[in-house]
């Protein structure tokens, strides 16, 4: 038996316990939790955590959620078996959930207005909806990969404002998107909104989304029916699945919505989360995006995402789009950190402006815990190879 | 032991087979093939159809594909144990294949025109992509539901042009969307596009698809990422995935496309279907849109799709967009055959535009089989039912 060593400034301590599947040399994919710098097997708890994916946990509801949270934390404050603890060096993590459908939202004030600038240069930025409604669009959920898939740089039409035709070949602007991702638990049958105080019940946690976009690819295809080949070929996800009740500490109210929204986007506590992000970018940290900013909350996008009536299920993904704050470093996405590749960065020494091969990108991310703490999501990472 | 009777003109005789899920009362769903008006249990040649959907059988791969085809053609073609037929009216037909990604296109150039027309009136109908690119969007795969399913009239935020804001109620301008749709048999890996002389190897059959639509939630809502709201209530699909072993016959050549596309997008020898659709609004055909006025061909979708390295998988499901014609009554979208409203078609006598509650549309389509005969697909049918 061992007892796993919870250092009093862990990011992932007992407040935090997020879940992740891994494997060893020779072992198949099952859920653990991470503590500290170990990751313990969960399945000495349960059998539902020999699946490869979090779904059949998910699946079993909020009520299962808060009774094995407190049956994780027993586990861990004991004695542990030997086998069951793995240092979180030694493991592989995998894609935590099979994701059911991908949607990603455009929730930042900030991040929506610089891109209407940067991509419809004279006009307002800002469309005649983005204040009623948290605007969105359905991503592809079969590229959904976890952090450390490396990058191809994706190829494609793209017609740069010179030239007459477009051309193909290998995107010249390809960007990163640092996003937040909630994890639904529990689905909601067709026909029957989520009401927008039903947050809690519904989602199971958060992770940290990279959207990989390629902008000249994107700028070129997305009129009128939105991003689709400029985002499909990967969204990387952090391999650890907060969960929602590890946040409870890092609720904070959203900024001040005018005009006020509809009755179905009226919460009676509106709240969104205290998370500082970081990109890092070849190892130099060049933003630090705030989410506290972020206009619409994570209960507005779930209530808006099936007022229609559309379905929810487990592994749903909604992300939140970029999260940009209202300093150039806080910006989440390189398109806007370098105004369009007009205004270089400098990293590691070099003016940059969009990724080059060999790059590599990671987003992280923590949070207030209980009272002088902090809880931390797991990375995003990932690394440019070239065109194939 | 019985022999199922194949009158001659039957449109399921033995050069269609086409393969669906279905169960009796008391029983699982299991896959089954359609022969004349009988549904024959295919659990009696192999296990891989005990599953409830498609999935398992489409991931064999197309060698597989060519020879149970020709097990199931001599099995019905002899005597079947009694248990294993069913008239087709005896048994519940439900989604034959589980949907990873839904993807629809917009490949109709009458159709593109005719909705450029009518969102952005003063404009140029086709954006300047249209013709070098088939242009497409991710929709919501959760909610593809199979044919027969009530569609409840969604509900959402709405902004009429003459009003100042937006308000929320039930859709007032539901419509339909007469589409084509191919479903992926064996997927291809991350980062390894589909050649577009690959689609035979990869797609496994067809089904007729209702993308039914709330135009006044959509035209709010779908600046700038796209459609969303207005389209993920529900998807239809028909109940029988025609193999596209069976349309052999059905091949014609592509309109001609002018600017020729980059060559990833050229077909050594460029084909679509020569369907002819069938729109029935309560039982009143309305219009007959023919599938060989596509622009885009099904190759060319498959190809745009993963020339950014996206991978595929089993059971993805694109579709082709509105089948529209260039007379009027072969408009596949009720907003292009009543021009937004504004000229009604007569149904039954009463002038219609937009679907009211109680409302069914029935979408059929035939095929040419192989000579002087012609082959059927399922009905896709759903009947609108008020907003909750």
């Amino acid at each position: 038996m061992t007892r796993v060593a919870i250092p009093e400034d862990s990011l992932f301590g007992l407040a935090n316990l997020p879940y992740g599947v891994f494997s060893t040399p020779g072992t198949r994919p099952r859920v653990g939790v991470r503590v500290a710098d170990s990751v313990v097997d969960l399945t000495v708890l349960d059998d539902v955590f020999a699946a490869p994916y979090l779904n059949p946990f998910m699946a079993q509801g909020h009520a299962r959620w808060v009774e094995v949270r407190e049956r994780i934390r027993d586990l861990v404050s004991g004695d542990v078996d030997d086998a069951a603890v793995h240092p979180v060096d030694a493991v592989t993590l995998h894609l935590p959930f099979e994701v059911a459908d991908y949607v990603d939202f455009y929730a930042s004030e900030h991040h929506a207005s610089n891109l209407g600038r940067l991509f419809r240069p004279g006009s307002e930025p800002l469309q005649p909806n983005w204040k009623h409604l948290p605007v969105g669009y359905h991503g592809r959920a079969g590229t959904v990969v976890p952090s450390g898939t490396d990058i191809v740089r994706p190829s494609g039409q793209r017609k740069p404002p010179s030239d007459a035709a477009p051309s193909y070949g290998a995107s010249r602007r390809l960007d990163i998107e640092a996003e937040v991702g909630f994890v639904v638990g529990t689905g909601s049958p067709l026909g029957t909104p989520v009401g927008v105080d039903d947050f809690g019940e519904r989602v199971f946690g958060v992770v940290l989304v990279n959207d990989w976009s390629a902008r000249d690819i994107q700028a070129w295809e997305y009129v009128p029916l939105g991003p689709f080949l400029g985002k499909s070929f990967a969204t990387s996800i952090s391999p650890w699945v907060v969960p929602l009740l590890a946040l409870e500490s890092a609720r904070v109210a959203t900024p001040p919505q005018d005009p006020e929204p509809l009755p179905y986007l009226r919460e009676k506590n509106p709240w969104g989360l205290d998370l500082d992000l970081s990109i890092s970018w070849n190892g130099q940290v060049v933003s630090r995006p705030p989410y506290r900013e972020m206009y619409w909350s994570p209960a507005q996008m779930l209530a808006h995402l099936t007022v229609n009536g559309a379905s929810s299920r487990t592994g749903d993904l909604f992300a939140s789009g970029t999260v940009s704050g209202p300093d150039r470093d806080q910006r989440g996405a390189f398109i806007e950190l370098t105004w369009g590749g007009a205004e270089p960065v400098e990293v590691n020494g070099e003016p940059r402006t969009f990724l080059e091969d060999g790059d590599e990108v990671v987003i992280s991310a923590t949070a207030p815990g209980p009272p002088g703490t902090r809880i931390g999501f797991g990375e995003v990472t990932g690394r440019v190879l070239p065109a194939r």
